[in-house]
C-alpha cells in the first residue's frame, strides 16, 4: 500500500504529498488549478498555495480527477463544501474497499452533513477515516514537528494508515471517534473567526483566552450531541487545533476574523485571497445543526450574525464577551 | 465588605489593587519593597513591577504587614515561595472567619503544599477561596474584559466573593473546586516553561500546540489525583490560563523558556528579571507531588531537568516532542 492519491493541491493536499514522499510513499496529487498541475510539472512548486516549499520529483501531479481514485488509498484535501461534488467524479472510479481519509474540515451549508457523513453518502465502498489535528500546512512541508489525530471506526484501518503516513516529523495518532474529529475540526475554525475579532479589537489576550474556553465548551457540546466523545475534545483534533487556528495570524480564519474586528468588510477580505476560509462557510452550518440538535453555541451565533451581516460588530463583541460562563463553565456546560 | 487587603505589591498584586477600585471598593496594598510603598505614596505609579499603570487615590499603600489583616477580606498576592512566611506574620493579627482569597500560583518546595493546604495550615481561622485565570496584570489594570475563576468549599463565600471583587471588565465565576484551581494555576507555568523552549528553538506553531494538548492532559492527571475535578481543567483556570501563558511573550514563564530554548543560561535569564518566574521554583515541586502521588508528567519532568541541570536543551526537546501521545491522548491520558 504506497500509492497514495490527494485530491486538492491547495496549501495542504501540497504539504501533505511532501510529508507522504518523507514516509516513502509515492503520492498523486490532483489539482483543480491548470497553472498548479503546470507549476508543480515545471518548477517543482505550488506558487499559488504553498509558496517557497520545493515538492520532490516523487510527488506525480496531475488534472485527472477520476484517474486519482485508483490508489491504494486516498486523501480529499478539498474545501469541505466542494467535497461533495468531487465525491461524485471519484465515486464510479472507486474501488471497493480502498480507504478514504478525509482531510477537509466544515460542515456542509443545506445539508448540515459533517465531512464523514457526506462521504459515506458518496463513496459507500470506501473504508472511511479522517486526519485532523493542529497542522499548519508550511510548517508541515518544512518537516517541523507535527501530531495529529486519524480516526476511524475500523480499529484495524487507523493503524495501518497511522504507519502508512506518519514519518518521525509528522506522528498520527489512532483515534476511535471519527465523529468527534470531523465536529472538533468544522467548529474550531468558526470559533477561530471570532478569537480573531477580539484581537482585531484589541481586547486583549485575557479575553482570547476566555473566549478559547468557553468556545471548546460549546465545540463539546455539539461533538457529544452528535455522538463523538469528550475526550476527542481535549485531544490534537479538539483543544490542539482549536489553540493553534485561535491564537496565531498564520490561520486564515483568525485572520479573517482579525480583519472583520478592525472593521474591513468581509468581501474585501475574501476578495483579497485565493484560498477558502473555511469558518466563514461552516457558520450558519454549524448553527443550523445546532438548532437541530438543540445545542447552545452562543460564539458560533455571534460569528455567523457577524457574517452574514445580522449583527455589527459591536454587538458581536458584546455577544462574545458578555457572561461567558453561567457558574463556573465546567458544571454548566462541559458536564451535561 | 468594602475593605480589602491586597498582600503583594508585585504586578498581579498592583493591578488587583486598580480593578478593586473599578468594583467600588477601598482597597489597602501592602508592599514589601519600601521604594514600591513609596512610589505609589507619592506619583501613584509602580514603576518596578506595574509601569505606565495610575494608580487611584483611593488604594492605601503600606508597609505594615500586620495590618492589612485586619481588613473585610484579604488577597494574597505574593509569589508561592514566600506565601507561608507571610501567612505566618499575619496569623496572630486575621480576625477569625475572615476570608483569605489566594491570587498565588505555584507548590511549596520542600512540603509540596499547594497554596490551598498551605494557607490552611497557617491561617486555620480563615475562610479559604482561591483566584485563579487567564491574567495578565497590565490587560486587567487597563481595564480589558478578563474573566477568572473563583473558587471555595464554600459555596456561599465563593458567591459572596464574586460579587465583592467584580465588575463589568472583571467577571468571576464561582467554583466548587479550590483543589483544581490550585494545581492547575501551579502546573500551567510549569508547562509554560516547555512551550517557550519550542518556540526558542524555532520549532513551530504546530509543534507548540500538540505540546499544550499534551500538557494539559498530564496537568488534569495531577488535578484528578489530587482529589480535583476533570471539568475544572477545561475552565478559565485549567485550560484558560494554559493557552495565554503558553503562547505569549508577555508571560514571564513562556518567555524564560524562550531563552532556555534560545540556549542562555538560566542564571542570566532570572538575573534579568525583578520579578518572579513561578514556574522555576515549582517545576521540582510539581514533580515531587506527581511522584508521590504515582502520576505521569513527562513535560513538567523535562522542564524541571532542564531547569537543574540534569539535561541537555536537545535532550529536552527530545522529551518534550518524543511519543506526545499513547495512541489518541484523550484515552489514556485525560480518561484514567
Amino acid at each position: 500500500m504506497d500509492k497514495i492519491g490527494i485530491v486538492g493541491a491547495g496549501a495542504w493536499g501540497t504539504a501533505l504529498a511532501v510529508v507522504l514522499t518523507r514516509a516513502g510513499r509515492q503520492p498523486t496529487l490532483w489539482a483543480h488549478e491548470p497553472a498548479v498541475v503546470h507549476a508543480i510539472r515545471t518548477v517543482r512548486r505550488n506558487p499559488i498555495f504553498l509558496p517557497d516549499i520545493d515538492i520532490p520529483g516523487t510527488v506525480t501531479v496531475t488534472d485527472d480527477l477520476a484517474a486519482v481514485a485508483a490508489n491504494d488509498a486516498v486523501l480529499l484535501a478539498v474545501p469541505a463544501q466542494h467535497l461533495r461534488g468531487v465525491c461524485r467524479v471519484l465515486a464510479p472510479h472507486w474501488p471497493k474497499g480502498a480507504p478514504a481519509i478525509i482531510c477537509a474540515k466544515g460542515i456542509e451549508q443545506g445539508s448540515g452533513a459533517l465531512m464523514t457523513e457526506l462521504v459515506a453518502q458518496e463513496l459507500p465502498q470506501a473504508r472511511l477515516a479522517i486526519l485532523s489535528g493542529p497542522t499548519f500546512a508550511a510548517e508541515v512541508a518544512r518537516g517541523q514537528p507535527t501530531a495529529v489525530t486519524l480516526a476511524s471506526g475500523e480499529p484495524d484501518l487507523a493503524a495501518q494508515l497511522v504507519t502508512l503516513i506518519g514519518s518521525p516529523t509528522f506522528r498520527p495518532y489512532a483515534s476511535g471517534d471519527p465523529v468527534g474529529v470531523a465536529v472538533g475540526g468544522a467548529v474550531k475554525n468558526v470559533l477561530a473567526i471570532g478569537c480573531g475579532v477580539v484581537e482585531g479589537r484589541a481586547l486583549g489576550d485575557n479575553a482570547r483566552a476566555a473566549l478559547i474556553t468557553r468556545g471548546l465548551a460549546e465545540l463539546a457540546r455539539l461533538v457529544v450531541a452528535k455522538g463523538g466523545r469528550m475526550e476527542t475534545c481535549m485531544g490534537l483534533s479538539g483543544l490542539g487545533d482549536l489553540v493553534l487556528t485561535a491564537s496565531s495570524r498564520q490561520s486564515r480564519n483568525y485572520s479573517t476574523g482579525l480583519g472583520l474586528g478592525q472593521g474591513k468588510p468581509l468581501e474585501d477580505l475574501l476578495g483579497a485571497r485565493h484560498d477558502v476560509v473555511e469558518g466563514v462557510a461552516t457558520a450558519p452550518a454549524v448553527l443550523a445543526l445546532a438548532a437541530r440538535l438543540g445545542v447552545e453555541m452562543p460564539v458560533c451565533a455571534a460569528v455567523a450574525a457577524l457574517i452574514d451581516g445580522r449583527m455589527t460588530i459591536d454587538e458581536t463583541i458584546g455577544a462574545l464577551l458578555a457572561r461567558p460562563f453561567k457558574s463556573e463553565l465546567g458544571r454548566t456546560a462541559i458536564e451535561r
